[in-house]
């Protein structure tokens, strides 16, 4: 697809503003030649770094923002004083038709707030949906919700399992992404009563899903599916658990290496290999919020120019996906499932 | 203390039995020379090993059971059939009073399950929780539930909080250990309802608890409090993904050590090193299931004989300690705060 897209940023966000912003969009610009970009944020920090990339004159625009959201601001206060920062345009934009998909490297909580408020939901899950992509022995599996919606009924799991398969197929390019379920074992009488229940509703074949059943803790890291679908509160503890693990294995391992001359030495030799696989576990670079009627994507507050043009990249790739309306029909589908489940309760002889 | 204390053990139980059961008494008797031992089994097998430890001999009594629990038996099979197997007597012996603990390395549903038949709960959990001793930079943390009670509203969590208090002053000699709740966040309003009321049960001061607040998952490996509680799905949940990472890291780790001839000569140094931290993450030797009338051990299919012994040491620990009476004193409070919170709805004027 070649039509002309254009991405909202917020050049204000994460810790370096600008002078990351601007560089990973040039990154961005230089993989995509038919991208364009709205930058919001100070206009004269942004030109100062425009002038650096020359490439970029002709396919950014500029809009000055005078202010913007601190990393420490909480959502509620981020809500009432919004208006006027760089994160609250960046997100005005997509609403308003001017660009196909945002990017923030801004306050988490403040960007779901703000992007919540602008955009409104487009599924009947309460808050967007934290993503987080997991490695594992055979690539990424996409694991949501991380942490954002903690109470969640079957019809929300449901709902989540819809938003992660779309998701998982536009920006992964997985023709069919299989998806489960997060539970506490593989058999159907397992786990707690809504686990059971989105089981049944997932299996009952009514969706457009290839859905494959329970997955437990463990099997996350082999990727036994694409998708795997657990309320926020789980989804939260166990992505902190596993970064938990990560720290702590690292530092034992670096006990254990120093703990003797043969093994100093062998850390000296092994240095170059640990490298390589702590970079796969480095804090997500582009992290979508699904279930908006927009795309909005972001990054950590740390992000590189690397990490700022992955976001660009994978917010692209939602824009021009049929993602939405691939939600949408799986949605209308899961509405008339619901009903079948349940119904009139009072009517009529059995 | 040198009462004599006698531990009623399944001689049958895990992958090898006696071979590894009667070495796994030798090593625990030699450590402590006023414990007693009745071993239920196949008195042939159980006679054959015995004869390799002459000093066993005034200390053991054999109980002939004809038959065995099978490892792959489903719970609802051995409550069915398992009268008659060492797994059921060894309970059983409990129970009579005729022992102080019991250890087991067999079945972990049908222990269970013959556990909770034959002695009943002591508080109103359902179901006996697993416990998993969780390792950290500053040594162990006790985590409960890790499975066997999944759904778990406020009161659960505050009794999973006595016995798991109680518990880890019995097994770790800690005076006063500090409990806190897995959450999504440290603040009174995060997490889900169940947890927070939980929060506010535990922070009323009723209790003869050191409690602490919140913990994340994260903060699991940096032994923040000495007990975490967590209803049995997140708690499996979040064991299962720690034990993955391991694995995951292990191999890509592996991986990376192996990709170049400087690494792979680095492997070779760091083997000593990597096999330090590894014992640290091997499965439970010894994990009791708390709140049950009575002590009874678990020990894993494949323990050896010196997990054998850890099991031992533990039951007979629990069995000398006043923690059955602490967690009564604790429980008549949870009762009293419970109804303090929840007064007499119909009743009269306020």
């Amino acid at each position: 697809m070649t039509r002309s897209l254009t991405i909202s940023i917020d050049a204000m966000g994460g810790d370096h503003g600008p002078s990351v912003v601007v560089p990973g969009v040039a990154l961005a610009a230089t993989e995509a030649p038919a991208l364009r970009f709205l930058l919001h944020g100070d206009e004269r920090a942004i030109s100062a770094e425009l002038a650096k990339h020359p490439s970029l004159k002709d396919r950014v625009e500029v809009r000055h923002a005078e202010r913007v959201v601190a990393m420490d601001e909480k959502p509620a206060q981020a809500l009432r004083r919004g208006k006027g920062t760089s994160m609250w345009s960046a997100i005005e934009s997509v609403k308003s038709g001017e660009a196909q998909g945002s990017v923030s490297a801004g306050n988490t909580g403040a960007l779901m707030a703000i992007s919540l408020l602008i955009l409104r939901m487009s599924v009947d899950v309460e808050r967007p949906c934290l993503v987080v992509g997991w490695p594992g022995v055979k690539g990424i599996t996409t694991v949501l919700d991380v942490g954002a919606n903690v109470d969640c009924d079957a019809e929300r799991l449901v709902e989540f399992a819809i938003l992660g398969e779309a998701f998982h197929r536009a920006a992964h390019g997985v023709a069919k992404p299989t998806v489960g379920l997060l539970n506490v074992g593989a058999e159907d009488m397992k786990g707690h009563e809504e686990v059971r229940q989105a089981h049944s509703i997932l299996r009952s074949g009514k969706f457009d899903l290839d859905y494959r059943g329970f997955v437990e803790g463990d099997e996350l890291f082999q990727n036994k599916v694409d998708v795997v679908v657990t309320d926020g509160f789980t989804g939260n503890v166990a992505l902190k658990t596993a970064e938990g693990a990560a720290r702590y294995i690292g530092g034992e391992l670096r006990a254990a290496l120093n703990s003797s001359l043969t093994s100093k030495l062998g850390m000296l030799f092994a240095k170059a290999g640990l490298m390589k696989f702590r970079e796969k576990l480095s804090p997500d670079a582009a992290a979508p919020l699904l279930g908006l009627n927009g795309v909005v994507v972001k990054s950590h507050g740390g992000a590189s120019d690397r990490d700022i043009a992955a976001a660009i990249r994978m917010a692209s790739k939602l824009a021009q996906s049929d993602f939405a309306a691939e939600i949408e029909r799986n949605m209308t589908r899961l509405t008339a499932a619901v009903a079948e489940q349940q119904p009139p309760a009072v009517d009529g002889a059995a």
